[in-house]
């Protein structure tokens, strides 16, 4: 099992997953290690036919061998088991066993199609095993905090190139979840008002950083964007919980989330990317949201060492350029 | 000039600098795009004879025709400019002129020289730049932070091939400046003592991730390390300001950097990596060091979710690793 340890000074956990372990070797053939690792589908072990490369499913929309969606165990989890996660001192320092869960969400049966490519119908039925497997996972109280997250492209950490999207469970909460909900508050207390809700109602009012909207989402390019294009798609009610999401939300979702991850793709031509679905079960005080971050520059130096990003596409651009995509109709849905 | 703007939620700010602003073609060859801009020497800005494609010198050892270090501006500074940091209120956000310093330490005339395989005295000049354009920045008191970083290689952000380091002063103090601050304010609170004494102590004693020591300064293996051989160097006498090395000690931290980077390029075959300098000017409750990421993994989603990092390699493991390495001795000096 992977050990968590406790930087004594930031206060951060890391997550130290030997059981990956590598030895100096495996890092000197960098670029050929960052291949992806299968061009050959009768290998993949998300393609129909090789089931049994990936053990028993969490959850399956189809048949046995007609399915249209899979979730299954990562076969490296980074988080794995549900024993008591118990602290040890060790001088300053401190560790706990990494107990969680880490999924895979296989997305499609076709080896080739990208999420931005696939019909919104599958693109529901994805967000619908999001919310599933979410709800499966928070009936553990030992696990705190749950991220959905997907890895797109090799630049962006995907080493499998077949559809997914991936879930972990972890038995702390992050720092960086407990800071945005420190700042919604330190707003509200300050404007009586959800710090995301007023972002939205000043974009929709201001237009520039707007890239689409349907009747519950909004996706816009932040002000203060880390990277170039990114972009974040926000409901428009706010609710703290994804969970909540109702049947009619989920269709909106998977409308906007296709429509933007396909302007990202024609605009920038098949960007790697990652996204993140920020939700709460630890406060009311948050609006639950996605970020989506295209993988085009590099954090270097300045950035590791301040964590202030240098952003060479200011975002009123990034979302002028995602607006002017020019996709035929059929691609949409 | 460049832009800072504010997060309003997490108080974060972000530089955009859209002054070396991209079209969406220009990420389209994302690979190519990454390569070392010249493989050409003679059309190498930092080469001797092409001083005029860098403009006049801030610092330079040696003669204008025979020098062995210059200090120059970055030609696309990401921070410029000595007006006042005026703040600007747009609805709820907040931005501010990206006012201050970027520029660029040549560490050698030799194009094919980096640093890990500089003579001592060379790495020593090079720490002794840092030390003069510290304190002629820290002069400028709207100025409120100042970062040295060097980018080794494609992946870890260098541009240009030829060995240089950067220096960044900025108008205003980065949240995880403060954040370090924080944690060693609340860390003496509990126990009385520096963290990053405890740990030097903690670690001589166990030995299991120390890399290499001598009279002065300590190279180890951090216990919670984010990234595969991420490799601290300490000095062992406690001091908030890196501007106070004594001479004895600028030798000392020469010797400990080049062969911690020699040993790290023998081990994993030159990787690319990035190091920073983190001092303060704004506390005394510091211990100034050098923190050195090599580039090996990606942050992929979880990572930029949750800030907890998945690293491959045992900081014990890596540190066995490099105290491993051998090399001829006259390659140390």
């Amino acid at each position: 099992m992977a050990e968590l340890r406790l930087d004594p000074i930031t206060r951060e956990w890391v997550n130290i997953a030997t059981e990956r372990g590598k030895r100096p070797s495996d890092f000197h053939h960098r670029e050929e290690a960052r291949l992806v690792r299968t061009r050959d589908h009768s290998r993949c072990p998300f393609c129909p036919g090789n089931e049994k490369m990936t053990g028993q499913d969490l959850l399956r929309y189809g048949t046995d061998r007609d399915w249209s969606l899979r979730v299954v165990r990562n076969k490296f989890p980074a988080f794995s088991g549900s024993g008591e996660a118990a602290r040890t001192r060790y001088g300053l320092y401190e560790s706990m066993p990494a107990v969680g869960a880490h999924e895979v969400i296989i997305e499609t049966p076709y080896h080739n199609k990208s999420l931005s490519r696939l019909p919104v119908a599958q693109v529901k039925l994805v967000i619908q095993a999001y919310r599933e497997r979410y709800l499966a996972l928070q009936k553990n109280a030992r696990l705190k905090y749950i991220l959905i997250f997907r890895n797109h492209g090799k630049v962006a950490g995907a080493s499998i190139e077949h559809a997914h999207s991936q879930i972990i469970a972890t038995p702390v909460i992050p720092q960086v979840a407990r800071a945005r909900i420190e700042g919604l508050q330190r707003y509200d207390a300050e404007r009586h008002a959800c710090a995301y809700c007023d972002m939205i109602e000043q974009e929709l009012d201001a237009g520039e950083r707007l890239v689409v909207q349907n009747s519950s989402f909004v996706a816009l390019a932040p002000y203060a964007a880390r990277y170039p294009f990114e972009t974040w798609i926000l409901p428009k009610e706010r609710n703290a919980q994804f969970v909540s999401v109702t049947e009619l939300q989920m269709s909106d979702l998977a409308a906007i989330l296709k429509e933007t991850l396909l302007r990202l793709d024609l605009c920038l031509g098949d960007p790697p990317y990652n996204f993140m679905l920020l939700t709460t079960d630890f406060s009311d005080q948050f609006h639950w949201h996605i970020e989506i971050i295209p993988r085009l520059s590099i954090a270097a130096g300045f950035e590791l060492g301040t964590a202030i990003y240098l952003n060479t596409v200011a975002p009123e651009q990034a979302a002028t350029f995602l607006r002017a995509v020019n996709f035929p109709k059929q691609t949409a849905h």
